[in-house]
């Protein structure tokens, strides 16, 4: 994907905030959500983030500022789902892009139409922002892969499928709620240590999953799968995801159909969805460890090989009720890279679509949990306190091995480089609420 | 749930083809599905069949003869999907179901309105009857269980949690269609016998998967897991299930996180569900065998315990190009019934929502193959065949191990006693298609 004159680092916007160093969404990033004024009985629409502000997709299609394929695009992400916008495919994105982008610009004749248009998003709330058909889950950092296996399976950590296959399960879409849910931990069966029979109550080793979330935008035919060198054109854009995880019932339940009730209680999206043009800059090579094997044709293009990768910076910030109350900041526990991961974007779509399987407009991918190479860029407490033997030491005093009632996790990312501009995510943050009563 | 009018074996239609013996459709049963006339350009709306008809909901809403809650219930399954109905709940459905059987009963008043309601069923096509926001497929035979288990863990075959686990996985929902449907043999990575990497390929090992659509009803808020003794009013009604099993590539991706190509290239359901009121008459106890454990408390009731079981009589048959090209019957491969599953529909409900999952109206439950205490009533070739190593023969000389192109499968269910009507769920039926040519 080539970089246009949406990209360029010089522009500047006439909403002052976009132009403020170290800001999320400044005028070259444009992402996506569904939103409305908090409190004020209004409809769910479509908006695009700029500075502090969102530009509300219905009012700037009443504004009637935009025309042709642009303004095809707006009507279709002021929607109160942004699956129709999806479905229209890249052209139709870019299109919207650019003008929003030429409209939002320092001395654009649009700014007094616009400016009616924007909603502090101090005053916005917002709602998952497309009807999720299927949520798949892939397992694409062989960091993770190896450092989980190594807990679960001690002898055989990571299984001779992986280098081969970019492993993926079918999750629930049904509890992907939106950034600031609350969440009951949940009840389960348990096996505990030395046991021969389960035990039921609440989960006790409960985690994190870093990840991203991948919006599908085009489908495909049931039957047809995608090629590689088109794959790229169902993908509408990137969200930062948290995919909670409920370890001792996961350990109990998982063999041997994959993860159900450890995973299904609650997973949290944030509301902006990044899509691919706005990260064109922060490409990079998918490079494959030196002898490692090479993908099977079917996953494999130059187009991958030279830019597949995304240098996506991502960060797991903590907050226990004490530091909450105390008004001390929370703490980081994880920093790593999207780059690391073993499977790409592109990768994840042609194995998902190579049995026929068909994708829909607004299916999500979550990409698997991203740990890094080294042990502290982990996403998930069970690999940073090695499987809870290990307790993270927090500033104030604390310790944490795995969640705790009250406790609040915040994950960011962003992307940032010279010669570019900064491309932000936004945050995605749950907060973990005490287990009902068990009645069992 | 106990027998009302609706079940008397005695009552007699108006519609003399609900009258006569053997068929799945006499008037106790009333099944819902969505249908309209094949070819005609009508809009896809809710019916329930009657003899060889379908009475046509919406054309029932327009003639006015119901009232009250059944006319309520009547509108919301006029829809071009039954979510609405689904969501209404037992007794919504309870009468509606009543009002259409007086409605229908030899000498009822109506029989001249609803008569230019019916539409022949060999006139009409059918649609997936519900938009299924999530799949679960189930794993609730301990026959299936422990025969596939033996084959992929020759030492391991019956895992220590499945006895207190109602094992489930999240399924693909895009890609279930309706009986008539015909789909390509999915292309894969599989490992060959004795091979160190992987090929690219056609499935060699495509098998069916003997099941039964469970349906959601009214769906339990987040957070809020549904008792056991509530779970069946969350449940709709059932359908025949084919969920088509890639062996070969299950075999290599499958670990750690389940199944996933293997499964979503297709799935087959039957049209019609069949509420759990007409099912009433076949409940039969549940039972554990000597010497395994009880459910946890969560999973057990009296009421399961009394009459949580179905005895639904399951029949797939096999239809080769050669028994279809020389006007032979199809080869009837499996027989066995619903009652010999290990776990209940009202403890799937149960467990599946006690980590606080939502369901959500029109979801959708696979029972998982339903393989009966013998192996010629195993649900599934590779269970029928012993992994491929034995085929089955045909009477015309035919063998078959796996699903060849052309094959067709029909799955039928009913149930049958003295003293009850006949409760037939009609057919499930599918077509293998050659693969695409492999790109790779």
């Amino acid at each position: 994907m080539s970089l246009n004159e949406t990209h360029d680092p010089a522009l500047r916007s006439w909403v002052a905030s976009a132009n403020v160093a170290g800001t999320d969404f400044p005028l070259q990033n444009l992402p996506f959500a569904v939103f409305r004024r908090r409190g004020a009985g209004e409809a769910w629409r479509g908006g695009v983030a700029i500075g502090d502000q969102v530009l509300d997709l219905a009012a700037v299609v009443a504004s009637g500022i935009l025309d042709g394929e642009a303004a095809t695009a707006a009507q279709a992400g002021a929607q109160e789902k942004l699956n129709a916008l999806m479905a229209m495919g890249p052209a139709a994105w870019s299109a919207l892009r650019l003008a929003l982008s030429r409209a939002l610009r320092e001395g654009a004749a649009e700014q007094d139409a616009l400016q009616a248009c924007l909603v502090p998003q101090a005053e916005a709330e917002y709602d998952v922002p497309a009807r999720i058909g299927d949520y798949t889950d892939f397992y694409t950092s062989v960091h993770h892969a190896t450092n989980i296996g190594r807990l679960f399976r001690p002898d055989n950590p990571l299984l001779p499928n992986y280098k081969w296959v970019p492993i993926g399960y079918h999750g629930r879409a049904s509890s992907i709620g939106i950034s600031g849910q609350s969440f009951r931990r949940p009840l389960g069966q348990t096996l505990p240590p030395g046991a021969t029979q389960p035990a039921f109550g609440p989960c006790k080793r409960l985690d994190i999953e870093l990840e991203l979330g991948i919006f599908v935008g085009p489908g495909n035919a049931q039957g047809e799968p995608v090629p590689i060198a088109e794959a790229e054109d169902h993908v509408f854009g990137i969200c930062l995801f948290n995919d909670w995880s409920a370890r001792d019932i996961q350990a109990w339940e998982y063999q041997p159909l994959g993860p159900f009730l450890s995973k299904s209680f609650a997973s949290t999206i944030s509301p902006w969805v990044v899509t691919l043009e706005a990260l064109a800059p922060y490409r990079v090579p998918f490079e494959r460890p030196e002898g490692d094997p090479q993908p099977l044709p079917y996953l494999d293009s130059e187009a991958n090989r030279r830019e597949g990768a995304l240098d996506i910076q991502l960060q797991v910030d903590l907050l226990t009720p004490r530091l909450r109350e105390s008004g001390a900041a929370a703490a980081t526990i994880c920093r790593t890279s999207y780059r690391h991961s073993y499977w790409t974007v592109a990768q994840m779509v042609a194995h998902h679509t190579v049995n026929g399987c068909n994708l829909q407009p607004g299916d999500l991918f979550g990409s698997g949990t991203l740990s890094g190479p080294t042990l502290d860029q982990a996403g998930a407490l069970i690999e940073l306190t090695a499987g809870g033997k290990q307790p993270l030491q927090l500033a104030n005093g604390e310790t944490r091995t795995f969640l705790e009632d009250g406790d609040s996790v915040v994950i960011r990312g962003w992307c940032e480089k010279p010669g570019a501009a900064r491309i932000g995510f936004g945050e995605c943050a749950g907060t973990v609420l005490p287990a009902v009563a068990a009645g069992a």
